[in-house]
């Protein structure tokens, strides 16, 4: 079995967690590491993340086997402009965990097309509120897509090996066209992510003149709005490099409130009853109800009596399991049962957890 | 003490809890209930919501001291109407309970202007996805705003009497303007839904030629796109009923993605950090990080470390109260403890909850 060189720029977050995932299932690989912050390499050493760490990209950047760029998107280019410049492994995989993939697809064809080298985007989508090497999670990408984007530099193995590197992760691999990625995330993370944070500066200037707003914002603008507190740095290094998919998204969206103005005035109750209830129906189609990609957590479902301590008599079973979330959930039921819902971290957990409670009670267990 | 008949038309979950509140302080007043559904007439009468229920909305409208309408907006309007026309007790307080006030107070005024009535419009803002009489809730208004908004019809004692009725809802009662409060729900409430659904269908037709958006649509899209899955006749009338304010916040958005369009276009980076990070402060600032309004709970954060079981240890503390929610949050935190965050449904078991924990374990324990 080879031993090899894994150079991982980038120790925050995620840089952490797929250095965790890659030492599961290789802990005889080398894994080296790049921060420019002190106290980040310093957590990443104790925490034995990385077996090295520098402070300086170029070090060891000539003695990988596989380059993984886990840095914001500009540094990745940045980088991509420096690894042109050095001596390399022939051969060496690169790769990025940026959040948009054409841009860096195409720095990097551009600049490394006279290498011998190897180079694919890679998109983990799995994230948190967490950040720093301190936060670095083994099962940070667990059941998350992790999307793979080809480039003229992607050799047949590549992808295959990367994902067999990566097998720790645990996470679901896809290989998708930079460019479809980019549409596909202006639609469901960077638009909607502008609309947030517009909606929330909207109330902000409107609470000027109207004071109650303040008081009153509650359940559905909460959870329109909660994306808006994300850090802002990353979200405008998105915007500058998915320009064209989102602008097109930002256009079409304004056509759709042109209609709905339209019928509006027009008191036009049938076409406004049958756009609510569009997007109803849309909604409940689409797999939008299992976790996917950020936050993935095993849930289990018991269909519970609506009794005191009925949570304590199922958490009594459940000793010594990784759970995180408890929740009993009463909506869209026509009884007065609840469902009580458990998120586990792992699916070992959320087996056991079924086997255990249908073993010791009579409640019925479903699971997503 | 005098013996007051009340008569709630709108036996839903509304209407039914609004009843089982009013019984909570007065157990001596009748109250009386009118539904179109047998079934729903039927349940309510079996869970003793109301004394006596009719199909027939006029039968007990002359017996009443105070009619509260819980009805559709559309229906309220129409019975609004019916009352015009009928022999009323003298001073009799007539209330509703609709989404919308400005159009449903300006009927009141018109149509019972030349009577001896008194009327104030209502709206009680909570909810839930359950629905029915089944689902009716003595605390399901327990902390919510209940917003007075009066008319030319409302005498000087009015809302302090209603308020005396409804004591037993533990809400907390707001006086606003009905077209203020029609303003203020555009922005946090009838837009926002908007939004939401326009998304949904937005993400929908994209679909159809960019497939992978069923399957990575998670975290933020899931939260941004709950609310369209809400019931649309309700939102219908919204929008029927509270034309210029919402035509007004979806103008004023569309002037906003049109500067970012702008910003995007001329990759101005600073004014877009500027955008995002002005989104996150308002929201910091807002108390919107506080339960309001819809699903209202009490909640108690306690410090715990990130070891198995904790969960259950403080579990075993709280047996015998209502709790609904058990979360362990790690978001936006450096270290590696936990924050358990638990909801209650009534201030006494928070009250007790705190006192058990702080007793018999170390940790922290805030209230929010």
């Amino acid at each position: 079995m080879t031993k090899k060189t894994i150079y991982i720029a980038g120790l925050g977050l995620i840089g952490g967690s797929l250095a965790l995932g890659i030492k599961r299932d290789h802990p005889h690989y080398k894994i080296m590491g790049y921060n420019r912050s002190d106290q980040s390499r310093a957590i990443a050493l104790e925490r034995q993340i990385v077996d090295e760490a520098t402070a300086d990209f170029r070090e060891f950047a000539p003695l990988a086997d596989v380059i993984i760029l886990a840095v914001p998107i500009k540094k990745t280019i940045e980088f991509i402009k420096i690894l042109a410049e050095l001596e390399l492994k022939e051969n060496v995989i690169i790769t990025d965990a940026g959040s948009t993939k054409y841009e860096i697809v195409r720095a990097a064809e551009h600049y490394l097309k006279d290498k011998a080298v190897q180079f694919v985007g890679s998109h983990p989508m799995a994230g948190s509120h967490k950040s720093g090497a301190i936060a670095a999670d083994v099962n940070l990408f667990e059941n998350a897509y992790y999307i793979f984007s080809p480039s003229c530099l992607t050799k047949a193995n590549t992808i295959s090996e990367l994902q067999d590197l990566l097998s720790g992760l645990h996470a679901r691999y896809v290989e998708i066209d930079a460019a479809e990625h980019d549409c596909v995330t202006s639609q469901i993370s960077h638009f909607p992510h502008i609309m947030a944070s517009s909606l929330m500066e909207q109330a902000g200037d409107f609470s000027e003149s109207h004071e109650m707003i303040k008081h009153f914002a509650a359940g559905g603008f909460r959870d329109m709005t909660r994306i808006a507190e994300s850090e802002p740095g990353m979200w405008t290094s998105i915007l500058l490099t998915n320009q064209e998919a989102i602008l097109d998204r930002i256009e079409n969206f304004k056509q759709r409130l042109d209609d709905i103005s339209d019928w509006i005035k027009a008191k036009d109750e049938k076409t406004i009853w049958e756009f609510f209830n569009r997007g109803r129906q849309i909604r409940k189609n689409m797999e939008i109800h299992k976790r996917a990609g950020v936050d993935s957590f095993y849930d289990i479902y018991v269909d519970v009596p609506d009794e005191e301590d009925v949570i304590l008599e199922i958490l009594e079973l459940l000793r010594g399991t990784s759970l995180v979330n408890v929740h009993i959930n009463e909506e869209n039921r026509e009884d007065i049962h609840g469902i009580l819902q458990i998120s586990f971290k792992t699916a070992k957990d959320l087996a056991h957890a079924k086997q255990m409670i249908e073993s010791y009670t009579d409640y019925q267990v479903f699971i997503n």
